[in-house]
């Protein structure tokens, strides 16, 4: 017992260290001057360093060795704890220091250049940078992979999202894959018997944009006494867990780019503040992974938001707020804003059915680069061929094709998936919470969260790293995770409405 | 040589985790949600002792006694940052962890309780709290006077002030207690004298405060690139050296308060942003010490932005921000705003010729506290008869009184003296600045402080720790510290014009 409480404190001492990491990192994002980068990046790698070095710390091996000995002096909380805390552990010990700053040295010289190749469509130039983050990539994964006896894939998925394994990915987007190209051509033919979409003319300023974002947010849960709506480059959802800090960017030609992107951080957000605040400091009281956390920002954002009930409710509401005139402002045509499906080459502007071809694009040529059966210098041709397969486009230039995401130099390998697992456990979640509550889709014709959230709250946010995802799925719908809510969700959505 | 780089790696680690609690401490006074407020005591709690461990790591003293030995194969440079490491070290290790421990828990309550028993005046209320941070500080103090070789008050003053003993003190206030009652009383009656003050009628929108309060820093030299201004409760200058954030609270109904106290932290701003920045995470480069740091601030404030010469400038520049009309606006009514004596109760709203007064009375009284010669029940009587004795005022209640500032239950002993200490440094440097280059005083009539700020590069902000505070005074001014300057100063400001 005693052990185990020493293993508490340490790793209460490292949750406060990544803490501060969060407001550094988010203040970085937000308000840091700009002369101020050097600085900072000390104070972030200083920091990090210490968590791992307590992380890792001669004793913390065995320390878990003996607390595992010790286990059945612990409760069930408590062993879920060490669980999480071995599994913490060993990812940080697989990894030999020398190969760490290798690996980070090398991710940042290549986010140094990416930009410039994205710019420029010019992929030569960021190929040795790159090729140097995948051959570390690689070897992490080696390394990480003996620790757990697993792939070197495997072992970095588990990084982003605990348990998850290829063997569980690959069936799920075959039949995605299978099915998405006819989907989307059938909703791109449906689509045209729409009446036309009317622009929402602007401009709207940012001050009401901002009061909206709020209004909204409340709306969903978010509590301000414990987190904050900033404005940053790229949107994110960051902060401590007890000090939630979302943003976004406001363009006062589109509103409703910025709200939806407000709506999905809040529905991260909503996983961050719900999770129990006595569990904040421990392992246990972590998310439970990356395809999580995704589900709860695309069931606020996807599910509950673009829903027809809820754009009811939301039309007269922006309405007014941007004194909008006219039959665009008409519930019926920011549904059909809000659903709209347009293929095209980048990620992060795809719709909801375009965007898991997106991912499967990514998934399949970062699995073959990590396993070696794809060279890196074939990255371009074979992503403009999947591209095509998926999609039906033809990439023009490898701005719009390969080197528009930064998670590969980033060295996020293993990542990309998460999105789409995401978005097929909202599908579920979504299912399973309005089957056991018939009270949450007529909540969101009066803009009435509660009910959903209340359901979230005990079914997801709650458990924290209780359980495995797998365990939390089965509690909370009944059955594994499967494609079949999310597909029937795009064909009544996308098809047959 | 490669002793002395070890010790620079540490201490350079244990300078980003302090830049990072400043940024940390900053955001809590500034943006952070009230909820998270025991979230971010953790934080800072676990990287303070972090830094702590650090410091007093038990090879720490050995490193120090070798590269002190090897100490012909350093340069200058690497000499004096060995000095400064050695008494950063000494400082910290003299005092066992669980007295630090004893001593932060006693602040917290001691800090906690404060406010109700200043807004109650009720003495009674902090005593117990006040009596049980004085015990711990006299412990400190005799620890680090051991460890030094220094008095208990002594070893507190020299935590603030490297160098800085009360047998300097005593005779510099002696001669201005002597001075002051009359000083005050002839420029109260010359005062009478004058026009009557013309108020300035407001509202003075917070918007153009905040413009003319940047548009000042930029005259003054402020580095927005590596710095920011924002609102606070209590305005000070936090952050970190490489990302200096002042903070000022402004009232639609009087803007001078707020921009006296902007010009004020940008002159303590100028100084952290002044000192060498690959001299940033060294002891070496640290600011010289509490004096010197107020000086900075007050012979911006003081001596440059209250002088006729600056106010010149300054009267229509406020005009045309704030639309003013009629003779309110001339400077010889700014002047006269600027310049006015009025003894008053607190402190923190004295003005230049009466605070003093402030810290004679406080410096006094927690040197006989510390010394165990004044009984901490006895404060308030002889807080009161001080006051009378200097200030002419009948303290009608300890709100008033001893209750008004945070310093003492905050555990800030030897920290009252460096104010006054400042004001006396201030204005031996601004004599010694407009004596070297005589563009300086033209200089502010056109808002142009580049003469005053190269000589306070030069002179001043250049030298960070690298020489003692009094070879800094003797370099820049020829002379030691004495209050002849100061007091030749109020004389000319107070009694001549």
């Amino acid at each position: 017992m005693e052990t185990y409480k020493t293993l508490e404190d340490r790793f209460a001492r490292i949750s406060s260290i990544a803490d501060a990491v969060g407001i550094l990192q988010w203040d970085a994002e937000t308000l840091m001057p700009e002369g101020a980068a050097d600085s900072r990046s000390n104070q972030l790698a200083t920091l990090k360093g210490i968590a791992h070095e307590l992380l890792t710390a001669p004793d913390t091996g065995d320390l878990l060795g003996q607390a595992g000995q010790d286990s059945d002096q612990l409760d069930d909380w408590q062993r879920a704890n060490l669980r999480e805390m071995r599994r913490v552990y060993l990812h940080a010990a697989a990894v030999p220091a020398d190969l760490v700053e290798a690996s980070s040295r090398a991710v940042s010289r290549a986010e140094l250049v990416w930009p410039e190749a994205r710019q420029n469509g010019d992929f030569a130039l960021l190929l040795p940078h790159l090729s140097q983050v995948l051959a570390l990539q690689r070897q992490i994964g080696q390394a990480k992979g003996e620790a757990l006896g697993l792939s070197p894939y495997d072992a970095l998925l588990d990084s982003y999202d605990p348990g998850l394994r290829q063997a569980a990915i690959d069936p799920l987007f075959a039949e995605l894959g299978a099915e998405l190209p006819d989907l989307i051509q059938e909703a791109q033919e449906r689509q045209k018997g729409f009446p036309a979409i009317q622009p929402l003319n602007g401009p709207f300023p940012v001050d009401d944009q901002r009061r909206i974002g709020e209004q909204l947010m409340q709306a969903v849960g978010f509590d301000f006494n414990r987190g904050r709506l900033d404005v940053s480059l790229h949107p994110f959802c960051g902060g401590s867990t007890g000090d939630v800090r979302i943003t976004t960017r406001y363009d006062e030609a589109n509103f409703m780019n910025a709200l939806m992107g407000v709506l999905h951080e809040t529905g991260h957000a909503l996983y961050e503040q719900g999770r129990p605040e006595d569990w904040h400091r421990q392992p246990v009281g972590l998310a439970r992974g990356m395809s999580l956390h995704e589900s709860q920002s695309l069931l606020i954002e996807m599910q509950a938001c673009r829903s027809w009930e809820f754009v009811t409710y939301l039309a007269p509401l922006v309405r007014e707020t941007f004194q909008g005139e006219g039959l665009a402002w008409n519930p019926e045509n920011l549904h059909r804003i809000l659903t709209r499906v347009e293929p095209g080459f980048i990620r992060v502007d795809a719709d909801e059915i375009t965007y898991p071809a997106h991912i499967l694009v990514r998934y399949k040529l970062e699995k073959a680069l990590i396993a070696g059966v794809l060279q890196i210098d074939d990255l371009p041709s074979a992503f403009n061929e999947e591209v095509k397969k998926l999609l039906g486009l033809t990439v023009p230039n490898d701005s719009l094709g390969c080197l528009q995401d930064i998670h590969w130099p980033g060295g996020a390998w293993g990542y990309f998936p998460t999105y789409t697992l995401g978005a097929v456990t909202a599908a579920q979640l979504f299912e399973a919470a309005c089957h056991a509550d018939s009270s949450i889709l007529p909540g969101l014709t009066s803009g009435d969260f509660g009910p959903l959230r209340g359901w979230l709250r005990s079914n997801v946010h709650s458990k924290g790293s209780l359980v495995t995802t797998d365990e939390l799925l089965m509690g909370a719908t009944g059955r594994p995770l499967s494609a079949d809510v999310f597909r029937t969700h795009l064909r009544e959505r996308y098809l047959a409405r």
